[in-house]
């Protein structure tokens, strides 16, 4: 089984980060641009049972993602699936559609534009996005992909000498579908 | 917008309906493997509200069925949706899961060895398909599509006199879903 660790943080100055990202070998991959739309249950509270049900869209591709809530008693397990729609549902409305006629609430939908790069150091490699979140700005996620459980804790300290190589100072637990929500909520 | 009239009806005898079949114009298409997933709503009922909802599988292809609540004071308009989920989930084994996670109840699986045809008389093309129900026996399905509202009731009226020329005496108002849910209910 693989685990993916991850931590992501807000990014204060983008030239700065850059540039200190370059001090790694990297390798820029191709631009994705993201509409996630996300959908509460008929008669169950996603926000409450920490589930996660999106339909995304990546460059208008559609593809369908749902997120168990994290296992008791393990480290950040949970079920996590995600498929591509097409070409049965070309652009994700039927899927729209159906979940609107069984009764799912369409919450909101987070865009946004992530640059994501391989990057490698002395430990190995590593992944850095960086993401512009409409309406909120720009962070950087960091991941670090570990073949056991045992490694779980050796991976986040990792994370954490990197995030301070690339001058990354603010840590951010909330997803981005929190933070947007959160920014909308009336004074 | 375009109208299936269609009536299923009891078969007794297959060899003699495939007889009184050949005496109009027919071309036989290939036989399809039907296996129909019936779920029913984490919290509302759809043997109440008159909905279907089903993962088909056609020869293992898998696809998305939904039948919405028959409109108020429209003639037997509903809205129908369905799509292919391969090839981003390749056996509908995903959809099952999803469906599990957000509390979606298995019904019941109907499966059928359905053939089907093209027909034809002096009014013009029409459908029929011999299904054989697992569990259920032979059951016929005549079909005529109209353009207009307005030509449903002759449309009806067709389908009877086709009807009595295939010698199918018994109508069937009831789902497959029902009769295998009646089926299979307790004495």
């Amino acid at each position: 089984m693989t685990y993916e660790v991850e931590q992501k943080y807000h990014l204060q100055d983008l030239e700065s980060f850059e540039k200190a990202l370059k001090e790694f070998t990297v390798v820029e991959e191709a631009i994705e641009h993201h509409a996630d739309t996300y959908y509460n249950h008929p008669c169950r509270d996603f926000a409450a049972t920490n589930e996660a049900f999106r339909i995304r869209r990546i460059g208008g591709v559609p593809m369908i993602t749902y997120k168990g809530p994290k296992l008791p008693g393990s480290v950040k397990a949970r079920r996590e699936m995600e498929w591509r729609l097409d070409p049965g549902d070309q652009d994700g409305t039927q899927t729209a559609e159906l979940l609107e006629h069984l009764g799912f609430k369409e919450v909101a939908t987070v865009r946004k534009i992530r640059r994501p790069f391989c990057a490698r150091d002395t430990h190995g490699p590593f992944g850095v996005v960086i993401d512009e979140i409409q309406g909120l700005g720009f962070f950087v996620e960091v991941e670090v992909m570990v073949e056991k459980r045992g490694d779980i804790e050796h991976a986040r300290a990792r994370i954490k000498v990197i995030a301070g190589q690339l001058g990354l100072q603010q840590p951010e637990s909330r997803s981005y579908l929190r933070m947007v929500l959160e920014e909308n909520l009336p004074n």
